[in-house]
């Protein structure tokens, strides 16, 4: 729990994560895990009657960042024939690195127990490493204590079904395969002119082993990533980031990292100049990413920009960044990755479907694209968001409030007349009218000192109020969330006002 | 292929399915079945790059109708164990009577052969019925008019797959049951007061035997779906019924059907008095299912409501109507269907979680609510729209338009500066800015005429042109899709005139 106080936040308690899941299953963001009614399975969450709504507010933004820079939206079924998983090489090596107890027999991922135990990050480890890795700092069980059996299973994250008949299937492990196979309709669309950017915002799903840490880690999640379709020479030479060049971002080299200095703000064309990026094209994908999570409202000093050490990147990837960002539940945890992945997939699509993915250079030759990806989910930065809003009112601990972003609020304004009579609650539909835009919410019953902590609660920004007077001089209070300000303002200003507010 | 003439349309071609299939395919609306680029299995679909622009818009407008009148949405996860489809009866119930071909060892659903060979619907006939009416109407296979082994054999439509490593677990079927699980924490948000309302919108699968009519028959389907809870008095007392007592929908009763009269346009209130309806709160909710298509900006005319037969209900149904909506490629097609599901799907739940699903009377009793559920998907009204929005240009056949409504066009405009020179260019940057709150695109490649037309055959209802005029007055040429007329527009003036614009 979070106590904000002179504008600076105090961690109040260790059991931060737990008191956060609780109330967002009580206050209906999160619900699970699911399902909950019959006994739960880890890794399954739904979106509660806030959640949702939230969830929404996200997804739109995202969906508004991409479609302004020039990216287009598609939606791939979830459910791929086998062949797909093969080509893309999900099938072979997509699964995780189990590790079993002698003792009570529980399975555990060893890159998870070495990073847990030791602090090291294992997730590129080779099986031999991880064994030696576990009987070195003499990891035991985290359950019985027991020694585990110095062997590496593999399981498939997979999951398996089969269509129709006996065509074997896969629930997609990630959006960016589906997003690949369009691509003879894309060079069509786009009449063959590179660079293509297209997204997907969609359900994926992953066998994971033992998931935990609440959305952060899901069985079933929602991907939200896009693809640039490019020539190598554009990389270099990429037209969009002469509008961008002296934008900032706080980067984070592996060099940096090495040598423990922190990261640091710094122009893009000096990012450039200094080789921290490798070209135009990768470091205006990572702008953009930049530009989508500070869009959702997540503020700019809780991120931060880390390359992937060398050994840590996809054997397909020419570089990777991943957007950090700084929770109070769980310190600094991955946001968004962004890959250059060259020409890795579409050439496997083209191999496997004996078909060619290619396009047309200025003197008819053909050539396959690279690939240039910005992959991330929208649970993760829904429960960033949340993490980094909860607080309690220094003025009364008891009441826990949400300092959500104004447009990523489930609700944004709080309607109340003062009485259930005298005319006000009429009064108060005349301003539900004039703000039918918003996504408002009225509620006439009890004080108004609860009704403003009710909506407090979940994140609302802004609480009207009419009285007495407003029946005389048509005019409302209006009550900010975080600052407990109150202004009148005329039913007649009132919508310019609130949108005025909103932009804040 | 329709061509609209003297505000009549007239179907021209008999394959305006298969034409209508290949276009939405070329203009990237969607693709497959997918996946394409392996070979295609029947019934997967995806959303191109202006069909998912316009499927979100859909589910904008189904959003926005069920907020503003009082539904919250949820999202629960797709794959759910398997007690939950044992306590919901799909495990058991839902599976297809197959009926294969004693010659070429075919499938083909019974039910279906029946409808398409004699035109008697047959999805509620036992497996005895379904053979009798094989045998007696002589029906043969329609591969190779082999004669049908006489035995129904019922295959599951249910995609099963694993969770971790034992844990049998299904892609939902339909999102309803799913939407019941939450309850108690519904009950909890609504504080105990009925009418709760909530929605789901999200995908579904159904593991269909031969899945064909393009989107309307999918393995893989977006569903839209909300459940009232209430109590059985509430239904003839119901409240909200009052604001919309005098609104008419296209009413065609089983007693209708059976003495071949039309559906007619009827109030209400006298639908009520004249006992077609059994109660108010059943008659808001088919009202709410019409405000729902004819917002999507399906016309009127081509919408009616049937009455299910007593004998093809579901049993658990107390009363059942569908919305269909007369297309051009399938004639009349099942949209939405509205039923009173009883407390059937809360009790099985109570009884298979053995936990209580109840909510207080104000006596301090206790009940489980009834459920009226409106069902219908995205992909039909989808096809819908497409279907009914598709013609040829009497002054120019070869020139095909979608006229889709304003709001659901993927684009809604179209800019574009006469030449690529002479700063025209850059004034169209102007006028792009302030069309921000637009989907907007932006051509300035060949004749004006070839870019109209390029974005007729999208659905895009407005275009502007910027010309050496415009440099000069700062005005611009506004020109309608479907009217073909021009009108000449100040840029200040712009914004406000493309919003009333698109308000018609």
């Amino acid at each position: 729990m979070v106590e904000k106080k002179d504008g600076k936040e105090l961690v109040l308690k260790k059991n931060f994560q737990l008191d956060l899941a609780k109330y967002l299953s009580e206050k209906d963001f999160v619900y699970g895990p699911e399902p909950e009614l019959y006994g739960p399975i880890a890794g399954f969450y739904s979106y509660g009657l806030n959640g949702k709504a939230m969830k929404n507010n996200l997804e739109n933004v995202i969906r508004k960042v991409f479609t302004k820079n020039g990216f287009f939206e598609v939606e791939y079924p979830l459910i791929c024939p086998e062949i797909i998983w093969e080509a893309s090489g999900h099938l072979k090596g997509f699964n995780d690195p189990i590790i079993s107890c002698s003792k009570c027999k529980g399975s555990f991922r060893a890159d998870k127990l070495i990073e847990e135990s030791i602090g090291v990050a294992a997730d590129h480890f080779k099986d031999a490493e991880l064994v030696s890795a576990i009987k070195e700092n003499e990891i035991l069980c985290p359950s019985c204590k027991g020694r585990f059996v110095l062997e590496i299973k593999r399981q498939s994250l997979m999951l398996k079904t089969i269509i129709g008949s006996d065509t074997v299937a896969y629930n997609r492990p990630e959006t960016a395969t589906t997003t690949y196979l369009p691509f003879k309709h894309y060079v069509n669309f786009f009449r063959g002119k590179l660079p293509f950017t297209v997204f997907q915002i969609g359900k994926a799903f992953r066998n994971e082993i033992s998931p935990r840490q609440h959305l952060l880690r899901q069985r079933e999640f929602t991907q939200a990533e896009s693809q640039m379709f490019l020539s190598k020479e554009m990389k270099t030479n990429f037209e969009w980031f002469s509008d961008v060049q002296n934008d900032e971002l706080p980067l984070w080299t592996e060099e940096m990292q090495k040598s423990k200095k922190k990261w640091e703000m710094i122009s893009l064309t000096k990012a450039l100049d200094k080789k921290f990026l490798k070209n135009k094209a990768y470091a205006w994908n990572l702008w953009l990413s930049f530009q989508i999570i500070t869009a959702l409202g997540i503020p700019v000093e809780k991120i931060r920009f880390r390359q992937h050490h060398s050994d840590e990147k996809a054997f397909y990837s020419d570089d990777t960044w991943d957007l950090e960002v700084e929770l109070n539940s769980f310190g600094w945890v991955e946001m968004v990755g962004v890959s250059d992945r060259t020409n890795y997939d579409l050439s496997q699509h083209s191999k496997y479907s004996k078909q060619e993915l290619t396009v047309r250079t200025e003197n008819g030759g053909v050539f396959t694209p690279d690939v240039i990806e910005i992959a991330f989910g929208v649970d993760r930065p829904f429960y960033a968001i949340l993490d980094l809003a909860f607080f309690r009112r220094e003025v009364d601990a008891q009441r826990t409030v949400l300092s959500l972003p104004n447009h990523i609020a489930p609700i944004q304004i709080g309607v109340f007349p003062l009485l259930k009579k005298d005319g006000l609650p009429e009064k108060a539909k005349e301003v539900l009218e004039v703000l039918d835009d918003f996504k408002c919410y009225y509620d006439e019953s009890g004080s108004i000192g609860k009704r403003y902590s009710r909506l407090d609660a979940i994140g609302v920004p802004f609480c009207i109020t009419i009285d007495h007077d407003s029946l005389k001089d048509n005019s409302v209070t209006i009550r900010e969330r975080d600052s407990l300000k109150q202004i009148r303002v005329k039913i007649n200003e009132l919508k310019n006002t609130i949108n005025e507010m909103m932009k804040k």
